[in-house]
């Protein structure tokens, strides 16, 4: 393979020109950038990233920390941070957390250590302060799907309580009172959030359920399933479901079906995120859509934008679920 | 931020020995180590790796190129490939080709100019000799579902034929004769390679059908839509479909639904890849599972062995795909 060396013998310059044109810096002649992008060429000379990286303290990389890239709505989020990054001239590195703290605190130390000037992080792991202190040694670091007061301007998040707010409460506008929940299990933020904004529905609306109306389990098709058919053992009057997201809400459906209750005739289910699956059950999703697209989006350029040190407008940084209305609700039969 | 030379003056030491230190020379003395680490650690420094690419010519990364990482089935596959790279103790560089040439190229520069050591690359779109090149100028580079008999030997396949054959011929087992082919319209030998796969299974079973039993259509859940009406509008006897992909086949499947066709009992449909929907759909779909997850394994391990210049086994690298059987297949109704 050629080396730098090569590359300035056949083109008649020194090796530091050579540097610099790869490097671009001002002070390379034209007919000097001209000479030596030949010389490359003909040489198959390709110019080190490392190198380059090392003279410009920067690897125009842009590190997006996800919790497992499998997932669609983490491809969709990761694609998103690639368009954006692309557009800036830039690529990514992509670390998986698994929502496991040591996994995703690996994950940013490689990102780091790596020198990508723009980090987008989802972290549901770590400690508040141990990503505050991240977002202190690393300027473009944003934070996405999660709220840090310390640092509320570099996160983008997502108002959980009113997406399981407006869920539940369409529910109710639809003639619906017994209304359970099936909740994650996980210990993040997102999980409470959601239980809770599905509370304060039912408060609103004076309807009061025994804590049995909530039940718990992964956040998965199975774990849908699982959850539902607790929900049927013990025999509570029900005729809606808010599920947490859309594979417990499909899980919940196959096992209601399974058992004979029709869905949405003899029972209502909401789903949560508008994912991939949502248009694939029959019946197809009522469920709140996630705007992970947009919120991946936003947090790429903020953290471009906080990276070069550009002055970053002061846009509000928590989005709104919507509702998106498909076939699994329906007004309760009088 | 601390320099090098913090970390050397507070640990007693000559940048040199930090620096043999960081790289893991295997001069640099246990006493060295031990108050070169310790300083590190009170100055908060961070070993450059930029710096450590340069003097290793590795960057230590596993560069990956897929279609469209937000797709589940390239989720998979990227997945797979981190997996096995964290085993090494590597990380992960992702690339989108959105199976466009100038996008793959693009990808696949920034990748090798990344000093990525090892490359798994899923291109469909650059011609052969393009990356028999990149695989000669890249020692770690393993190519993943296409076969190029040239670099046979680093390419990671599927039979793509006998994926289709299979499918067609269970159909035909179960007293199927008027068979449908609903496939995609991506110039791309995957497409050609099933319908000849169905093709064959028809002849071999003294099946003949007009060519217009084959609609061409995108590889999506609109263009399973598309292609299903089509063969409907033209007034074909079909009793099963065999479908390019599972998003076609759930298209398929939802257009035969709302025209009073019920599946399987007056037609039967089987997908293709089982992937994250295939359980969602319903019926759920009999499909071929596309074992991508183990092919990208092997396909990691193969480029990491082949970066390090380690031997490699001599195992046959065309994976066969297998019959995943659900709901949406069923026996003629004599």
């Amino acid at each position: 393979m050629a080396t730098i060396k090569d590359v300035a013998k056949e083109a008649g310059v020194s090796i530091a020109t050579v540097s610099r044109v790869i490097n671009k810096s001002p002070k390379a002649s034209k007919k000097s950038i001209e000479s030596v992008n030949a010389a490359m060429q003909k040489l198959g000379y390709r110019p080190n990233a490392a190198a380059k990286a090392l003279v410009s303290q920067s690897t125009n990389t842009v590190g997006v920390l996800v919790g497992d890239v499998s997932d669609p709505f983490f491809g969709t989020l990761v694609k998103a941070v690639d368009t954006e990054a692309h557009k800036d001239n830039k690529h990514i590195l992509v670390g998986n957390g698994y929502h496991n703290e040591d996994e995703e605190r690996r994950a940013i130390e490689l990102l780091i250590n790596n020198r990508c000037d723009a980090l987008v992080v989802h972290s549901k792991a770590l400690p508040d302060q141990e990503l505050v202190d991240y977002a202190k040694e690393v300027k473009g670091l944003v934070i996405i799907n999660r709220h840090i007061p310390e640092i509320a301007s570099r996160c983008i998040s997502l108002d959980n309580h009113k997406g399981a707010y407006l869920a539940t409460e369409y529910l109710i506008r639809h003639g619906h009172k017994k209304i359970a929940c099936i909740a994650s299990n996980h210990e993040i933020e997102d999980a409470d959030e959601r239980v809770e904004g599905y509370l304060a529905a039912l408060k609103d609306n004076n309807i009061s359920l025994p804590k049995s109306y909530v039940e718990h389990s992964e956040p998965s098709s199975d774990g849908g399933e699982a959850a539902m058919t607790n929900l049927l053992t013990k025999s509570l009057d029900i005729d809606a479901v808010v599920a947490y997201n859309d594979y417990m809400a499909a899980g919940a459906l196959s096992i209601a079906m399974e058992n004979g209750i029709q869905v949405p005739e003899k029972m209502s289910i909401i789903g949560f995120d508008d994912g991939l699956i949502a248009r694939y059950t029959h019946p197809s999703l009522t469920t709140v859509r996630y705007p992970i697209q947009m919120m991946a989006e936003k947090a790429t350029r903020l953290a471009l934008s906080l990276a070069k040190s550009e002055p970053v407008e002061n846009e509000p940084v928590m989005f709104s679920p919507t509702l998106v209305r498909r076939d699994s609700v329906s007004k309760l039969a009088g």
